[in-house]
């Protein structure tokens, strides 16, 4: 948003997310629901860091479905914070992968989770990851 | 849920709904954001219990898009609020309809709403709403 | 809702959830992030069935915060499906306790998940689990 | 997020806002319940770019409590879609104000709509804008 900006080296790519109202719940708190969406914005903005974004992945026919979730809730955060999610890639591998987050306020480790995935293309068939989207993964392009 | 059932008349349909952990925000009540959802509710729950279901209805190659919504709102419903969401149907016309809410718990008006909607086939155009549906919204079966 | 009801055994509490609209994604299912909201669901019902609410429990004073999730997805879901949340509680001890959750579409399982969670007093310290309360978790009143 | 940044004149605060997954839905687009957490990023925006934030406003124990919504649904918005919230205020008053809003995916205007809220105090009463606040939500400091 205004002044921190989406950050990357070749391991991993930051980007801000300030926290709305309606992400948090009546404890005063970001309900614990509403971090499997941050870490969408992670995934989707890692892959635009890289060099293509996840929607043209799926208009080419592939989705990177979720097989696995896991979440450590440290920290919480409240309304109006302003987030950095850090995302990277671990375990990448021909047929699926897996991403990890870190959620932080500041110095503050809020959150660190994962999502595993696996390709499948237009008939919901398990699917090499294509090559060139593999390199640029890892790579960037 | 537990005791409370779906009721109806020819007028209008009640259907429970209780209030989530997530529906809530940091103010302690249901976030304003979060009507439109239980209006949803109440409308799928208002066809079928007049004879068929939102989701046979789209599977027939309609949707009925919404084109306007409005939301007063009159008082804060708490998490765990058992709230009996009352749907009808006014301006039923060929091409389409408008949908009204209220939403109580217990004598305690919470929320009144519209939502207006027009009938789309296949290709996303205005379409007639198939005739033997109109009767079967007004009628039931 | 219609038809089927919240059953319980010793061991474990089943509450039926109707997958809306608004819990769906463009790849026409659930959307992964849904899921922690319907294990809320799931432990909410539990603990009433269990013969208090975990309203009233924050009302005493306490929360139960969640420290770890978890996720398995195994099918898709979609909109309109009856789901059934089954949700059983293992590894209950003095300051914390696990809930485990099975969610089916008939025999069919979508996703089976755990929350981890510690007590906390109003002070956000961790705190003992009342002791009464203890006993209403595993057994019922 | 990349490239697009906040801007504003005397009238109006622009803020985009990038489509997540998400707040899409079965139809493929951004499901119509979405479009008021839309709304809200962009009022919490237009206060910021005033000059103090709503976070501010209600740590000195007010809050802008909503008591109407409506929305005109216009276009369809999509999945990674980069849109522009134009948040402004009309009817500004003693006790309450109205913010419009109108939400573009470049020139396509997609919906627009408004919230009219008025301002209680601790006691949930309603209550008189602080005056120096007023001033700062026409003006900027």
């Amino acid at each position: 948003m205004e002044g921190k900006k989406i950050g990357s080296n070749n391991n991993f790519v930051d980007v801000p997310i300030r926290v709305r109202y309606a992400d948090t719940d009546r404890m005063g708190i970001v309900y614990y629901g509403t971090y499997p969406i941050y870490f969408e914005v992670g995934r989707s903005e890692y892959m635009r860091n890289k060099g293509f974004t996840y929607r043209e992945f799926e208009e080419m026919g592939y989705n990177l479905v979720v097989v696995e979730l896991s979440i450590r809730y440290h920290n919480s955060a409240l309304y109006d914070d302003l987030l950095m999610v850090r995302t990277s890639i671990t375990d990448l591998k021909s047929r699926g992968l897996t991403f990890n987050y870190r959620i932080f306020r500041d110095e503050t480790l809020i959150v660190e989770g994962k999502t595993k995935h696996i390709c499948v293309n237009r008939d919901k068939k398990p699917s090499l990851i294509p090559s060139g989207l593999l390199q640029v993964l890892v790579n960037g392009e």
